[in-house]
């Protein structure tokens, strides 16, 4: 129902979310979610994550799984809650969502 | 000549590649696209800009095209050539191309 659609979301299984760690090991969880028989991945990032993103997303498809494509991606802004009195041009940070299927 | 030729910031009109400038300096190349007539613009970046060019597309429509769109975005890999002896996993730089029509 609308639960089973929610759970393609917030299942954190298949969502791997890229921050500080080295590259690889982000690329490892989203080789391990395809060997463990995932067909789509949700890898997801915000700020300077986002070229991070993209690394693993093509290290993931050229190196290791040859048989994922890239079938998704979305970009979006999240608002910034804190930063009061702050005058930046652009007071929100850019997320990317990159979905891959094999 | 010591000629610093910036050739990424070169090419067709409607290409704007985001490189190392402020991202004010990109927003303001793909606004004037757009109130110039172009219908369709494409962003380009690669390694650690990739991030800036998605804050680039996300202030444009957020802020200043609001009726722009973003119709497609591809990711892809471009081999290095020098980096001689570098025993790196990945010798790739990613590369990103947001398209954006309104």
């Amino acid at each position: 129902m609308a639960e089973e659609m929610k759970s393609k979301e917030k299942g954190p299984e298949n969502v791997i979310f890229v921050g500080k760690k080295p590259n690889m090991s982000y690329v490892l969880a989203a080789v391990t979610q395809f060997t463990h028989g995932q067909k789509e991945i949700h890898i997801k990032a915000r700020g300077q994550s986002i070229s991070k993103a993209v690394d693993v997303a093509e290290i993931v498809r050229n190196k290791f799984v040859t048989d994922a494509k890239i079938t998704k991606i979305t970009t979006g802004t999240e608002q910034l809650k804190g930063s009061e009195g702050s005058s930046k041009e652009f007071v929100g940070v850019s997320t990317i969502e990159i979905t891959m299927s094999k």
